[in-house]
């Protein structure tokens, strides 16, 4: 594989921006990948693992004479870096994010974008409920989707080359508008985080089931929550707040189907339930074949996994 | 490990009969295994794969000079069998069941039990998402949780040896009352089953979203719901109805719950999500310091998994 931009900056130097360099480095895809975080601490981290070739201070300093740079921040920091680099953006550059909500990251993101630069919003589905400079591998985007966002202004070539580079790091992509895109997310995606933390958070607050117990007896089901509920807290709080239209509206149909289940356990209504949960195994047997998950039981024990 | 019971029945041969059949196998734990399935195919299944060592058409046969007898069959059914096996149960047998409801097995099976039988209802919490003959292995027990259900009129010894059993299949084993593990169990596993078919069913009826879409772009919480909802339906259809109390509290409470994070996304509080958020994180660390999950990043790949 050669190389498919010069110089790429990573804004941002988190669990994807590391993925993104390990993952541009094993496949030599990248001249020079330099890297910034607002945190000093990680980008001493960063500097000590060495993912980037160089780790500069500002944002400012990492897009200068950039081919691509890579937002890849919580949502709520968008804008104003955004703000920031906008006229530090070399001449027919590419802008990409890796945001979760896509609407949202536009309205912040589009305005400080100069005329000579083309910004494509994009957003890898891949991820794991760690975060931090640490965190990141070359694999994380090997056979997963990667969404890339643009619009009727946005430029072939460009698009074409940011999907190739998303190829090149092992993952599959396709093309959606923001609207969509958000609908599609708040469904696969942010109703089930906020779902999962309203769990955990309810099996916290019940004083009369232990913490130890809540532990030690998680192994079915409880489990799969808490690690989604793990999940890093300041980026899913800008994806609720970034994404609240579609999230309240996906919330809203869940409760009312919540609502009817309740009323057949409550009524004793054995066959509403049995057709409900016969139904819902189907979608699991697509997700298998897929390819988005294995079909091997889940063995649930460190030693397995 | 030598011999702990002469004969154990297994009634019903699905996973966890099945993984008893081979864990009980591996550690010589049973002088002679005899199961028996309501399903002729399931039995004909299981005389194919071996891991009895005798199937026989009857639960009544099956019981016959048993030392041990498991129920191993939906919770619903259980009354049913008890009603037949109890005239049949050897003098100074142990009875034991392995539903995930305690409460409601105790009315439905114990009035069936003779007196000179010692019942002593169980709840290993182990499992996959995959169920019938084919779906057991030995090590499915192995650092999880069994529950065990005494009251004041259990014998010693017979509770010491079914403890036993169990520790020498590789579990840890815990003592708690009827109403207690129901509503734990509602909180750690019930409760969040009802709510994973309910998200799952909901993103299958949304018109607007494919299930193409829901499919390929599972990677994020999703994917972990479709798991959960894939078990077996009978199964849960009869949880939930033998647990309505508790399951239905706790899904009231976690409404409750939900509501309020709703509405702090609809007002845009972010300061309550972020709290909220980073509190559930530690229930999370909580359990893989208790070794019941890997901290390892969950990759969600087929190849990696």
């Amino acid at each position: 594989m050669s190389v498919i931009y010069d110089r790429v900056a990573l804004i941002g130097l988190g669990l994807i921006a590391g993925s993104m360099a390990h993952a541009m480095r094993r496949g030599k895809l990248a001249g020079e990948i330099v890297g910034t975080s607002r945190s000093a601490e990680t980008r001493e981290t960063a500097r000590e693992i060495g993912f980037c070739d160089r780790v500069v201070d500002t944002a400012e300093e990492a897009v200068a004479d950039a081919d691509l740079t890579v937002l890849a921040i919580p949502v709520g920091a968008m804008g104003s870096v955004a703000r920031k680099i906008g006229p530090r953006l070399k001449h027919g550059a590419t802008v990409t994010d890796v945001g979760s909500v896509k609407r949202h990251v536009i309205e912040q993101v589009a305005p400080f974008m100069p005329k000579h630069v083309n910004f494509i919003p994009g957003h890898p589905l891949a991820g794991t409920e760690h975060s931090g400079p640490r965190s990141g591998f070359a694999a994380l985007f090997e056979n997963r989707w990667c969404l890339l966002v643009p619009d009727e202004a946005t430029d072939c070539e460009a698009l074409g080359r940011l999907r190739t580079l998303w190829e090149a790091m092992g993952a599959n992509v396709d093309e959606m508008d923001a609207e969509h895109h958000d609908l599609v997310l708040a469904v696969t995606s942010h109703a089930p985080h906020l779902i999962a933390y309203t769990m955990v958070g309810v099996a916290d607050d019940l004083k009369r089931v232990t913490d130890t117990e809540v532990v030690n007896y998680s192994a079915a089901g409880f489990r799969d929550f808490t690690r989604i509920a793990a999940s890093d807290p300041t980026m899913w709080r800008d994806v609720f707040l970034a994404n609240r239209s579609a999230t309240l509206e996906i919330l809203g149909r869940f409760t009312e189907e919540l609502f009817a289940l309740q009323r057949a356990i409550r009524t004793g209504d054995g066959d509403r339930l049995f057709d409900y949960f016969t139904r819902t195994r189907a979608i699991r047997r697509g997700i298998i074949e897929a390819g988005q998950d294995t079909g091997a039981p889940d063995f649930g024990r460190a030693d397995t996994n």
